[in-house]
């Protein structure tokens, strides 16, 4: 029997999500306390490693299991030129995902985690937003279904990324109708289009805002979204449920997210913010979700780069709190 | 035979270093543009392959052989009360770096580096050079030769770290005297000292460089230095000369280095700097060292783990670089 069947389902299991456990928080903490250091000197580490013991319920955390998991979708507006790149090479970079060829796959390598891709229906466009809904409900729930059940409930750490050419607009689309604002506000370059390209994409989401007045995140997601996002929010609620710590990725995984915070914004509880990419309002975005990114090196190329570049502070965090003597161990004065 | 006798012979060897191989980092431009990727869309991390290959001279470059080396040292100003812990916490540091208990076995663990840590003759701290000169010439060369013989010369990447209670008073001197400015504008709170702590710090910075004159680099280092921050510097140095990429680790590390980079501004052209540390003069350490860098979460521990942590970004880059298809390879349209 399938989590949810329906829209409002997926919504409630998600409001319903348990809280962190605040006794591991507390144990992790005070271990934190202990180790040879002065107090705050490994500055976003110590809290990383806090954070991690919180959702996985353990005051001596660890990260033995870390899963990346890569949805693509196609993208009716792709139609209307939003991208530099033509849609098949959707298809063809999954091909490349599968054997290994991409960014993603030495990524996940170096940082000792599994990797999947899922293709949702790339030879079946979404509907072009500017003239129709991108996906019915039955469709949405199918695609969320998806991102659910990919999910390790076994994994002890989460990064969840895409492709899709077209999507960085339609993530501006999600923007624009969850926090407000134009498409000139929230699209940027993408994979690299010129100016009229630019104009193209910001002229498109406002065409598919004025077409769809619906703000409700659940239907925002249905008339605007795509498959690969909403696979993506399918698969971060799973870890939301799961209390399986979760790392964002860029400006398409931060909309998945956004639909999620919108809902409720405890949804995003167990997510850090991986990285601040180079795409123009990835930002602001992650501002209105309340995260602060670990990273910050330029990049813009989706499918979850920045999130698994950031397992490896991750781990690095984690290491040092579960590793590192204490005072009393090292018979090391306290200052 | 040693490498050299003098303070002179020394920064002759480092005006002398072979510059970096422009062939190799064309070769690893050339491929870099090729891999299925949009152009640019891995940031720094392309960057960071293609600086990689230059030093090791090799367009497909490899990190197979991190190392992480530590030295340590003890400071005559610590007399003064520049340190929130006792002068004996860096022999009692050093113990647990050697069995595995400080933050930096972790982080070079966890990135796969070699970790060796020096004594720098504990038992004998420099001079207070609020009175003296904290070493003679034959004591800083001698330090400086611990370091340099220190670096294994099959190192494909190297990360210099330092232990010494006191040494965060040391490099803000190093910084005023080379770079200008009174103490109030270089010290920080180092480990953890009060506001009354802080003014201390920098009026014994101030008397630092009211008793010596000379503004010669090497002069500088013997005058206001330690023997761990010379080790450091004869170890870059090193690294600079056999061409091995060098990650800079906090504001000790860069004081270190600026010794180098004020004998000849290319001493760090091998060199990226591994973070941005809590220490509140680092930022314009580095803006001094020409430096942008690659992670900012917050750290102050010293120890090289700011530097260590950016090996898994480094890394990352060059697995990129080395395991990603191209896009004949993997038969992805161009764009």
């Amino acid at each position: 029997m399938p989590a949810f069947t329906s829209l409002a389902e997926f919504a409630a299991l998600l409001r319903n999500a348990p809280a962190a456990d605040a006794a591991a928080h507390q144990a992790a903490s005070d271990r934190n306390g202990q180790l040879t250091k002065p107090p705050g000197a490994l500055g976003r580490l110590e809290d990383l490693a806090l954070w991690v013991a919180s959702w996985q319920g353990n005051g001596r955390p660890a990260i033995s299991a870390p899963q990346v998991l890569i949805f693509a979708g196609n993208h009716g507006v792709c139609a209307q030129g939003v991208s530099a790149f033509p849609a098949e090479v959707t298809v063809q970079m999954v091909a490349n995902f599968q054997h290994g060829g991409a960014a993603i796959n030495q990524l996940s390598k170096a940082f000792g985690a599994t990797m999947a891709v899922h293709a949702l229906e790339l030879d079946r466009p979404t509907g072009d937003f500017t003239e129709t809904a991108a996906m019915t409900e039955a469709e949405t729930v199918a695609a969320l279904q998806t991102g659910w059940n990919a999910v390790d409930p076994k994994a002890d750490l989460l990064v969840v990324g895409e492709m899709g050419i077209g999507n960085t607009t339609v993530a501006a689309a999600l923007a624009a109708a969850l926090l407000g604002g134009t498409g000139a506000e929230w699209v940027g370059r993408g994979t690299g289009v010129d100016n009229a390209g630019l104009a193209r994409k910001a002229k498109v989401v406002d065409a598919g805002l004025a077409r769809h007045g619906s703000r409700d995140p659940m239907q925002v997601l249905a008339n605007l979204g795509g498959r690969e996002i909403a696979a993506m929010a399918g698969a971060m609620a799973r870890a939301r449920v799961a209390r399986i710590p979760l790392i964002l990725d860029g400006f398409i995984a931060c909309s998945a997210g956004l639909v999620l915070h919108a809902v409720t914004p405890a949804a995003l509880d167990h997510a850090v913010a991986g990285h601040l990419s180079a795409e123009g309002a990835h930002g602001r975005l992650l501002a209105a979700l309340g995260k602060e990114p670990l990273l910050s090196l330029g990049l813009r190329l989706g499918e979850g780069s920045g999130a698994a570049l950031a397992i490896g502070v991750v781990k690095a965090a984690v290491a040092c709190h579960s590793g590192m003597a204490t005072f009393a161990e090292a018979g090391v004065s306290e200052g």
